[in-house]
């Protein structure tokens, strides 16, 4: 295999990418200068290297505990568990949310063989127990799927005896959804939590 | 900058990644072993400085002279000038060509700044001077667009003279393609060159 085809091959390996897509990819550093092209290689070994899951939360940081765990103005009484670290960019960007959070780094799947220690959870139950007085809440973002909802449904079976109240996000129709678009078992989940205007 | 961000920057570089493919990209790798994540730095260092262009035809390769200039069982009689590497690849996909390539690089747009001398034509018309007995036929495979077009005349008014035969790609419906959905230019240019069946 030549060195363009190992390349090829290492960038399908990236979600979502193709056989077009990671040729075009090669194609486009073979037209940089060597320099520029280089520094995507560089960043990856930095990012590699130097970028590892933060000691309290578990999602990524340079530093050893991340920029949200070790921020004062965050309300270290609630905790938003979500099943990956990018997650925790969506939320971010929302900009509705000052607590802090817990990565899981995955979900329940027995199928796949992941269990409960699969999952960075001993260290939540932990950060619960051992701030007792202070976490009032724990909000489940596990993502709506079959798998998702097994974990929140662990979570919640195990938090809750600890203390503090479990919520989990609202399920219903989205902001600018059609009904029309909408599927069957979202509007069931929007007719059962249903709230008073 | 995060390292984190700087990676998402620079992964959006390549060719048709946004914001959250290249976040998608990022989490990806971090969620490989180092070792996993770590072989596409290491490719795209090894690409980077192994393959250039190939002496002969300017296609990229790892050593000195391509594998198609070196083939002895290709036609050496045939040339097929292309705007850029990538697409010697469609065509040798396509095992309907076995003459020898010629990469330019790129096309001439004098609005870009790009003239002859940006592009590698002296190499091409030493190819065609230097084996002015062996070299029948010049196939010129630019691109159908304006810059495309005008880059095939300059070459034919250029090569002509030296004595081969200077031809180009057919243009006209494509196989499969559905007359209602064929754009007007195409429709003309594939009456305009209609043969006799």
């Amino acid at each position: 295999m030549s060195l363009i085809q190992g390349l090829v091959s290492e960038f399908k390996r990236l979600p979502g990418v193709g056989e077009k897509t990671a040729q075009r990819f090669v194609h486009s550093l073979l037209k940089k200068s060597n320099r520029e092209a280089m520094k995507l290689a560089d960043q990856i070994r930095e990012v590699v290297e130097r970028v590892h899951p933060c000691n309290i939360c578990g999602s990524f940081t340079e530093l050893e505990e991340c920029a949200i765990c070790t921020n004062p103005n965050r309300d270290v009484s609630l905790i938003c568990v979500v099943e990956e670290a990018h997650e925790v960019e969506a939320i971010e960007r929302t900009s509705g949310y000052s607590g802090l959070y817990h990565v899981l780094g995955g979900r329940l799947s027995p199928l796949d063989g992941i269990g409960p220690q699969e999952l960075n959870l001993a260290s939540l139950f932990q950060r619960v127990k051992r701030s007792i007085s202070s976490v009032r809440e724990v909000v489940i973002a596990t993502n709506s799927t079959v798998e998702g909802e097994a974990t929140a449904i662990y979570l919640e079976a195990v938090i809750r005896p600890l203390g503090p109240k479990v919520t989990r996000l609202a399920r219903g129709i989205p902001v600018g959804g059609d009904l029309d678009y909408v599927d069957a078992s979202t509007i069931v989940e929007a007719l059962a939590g249903r709230t008073e205007m």
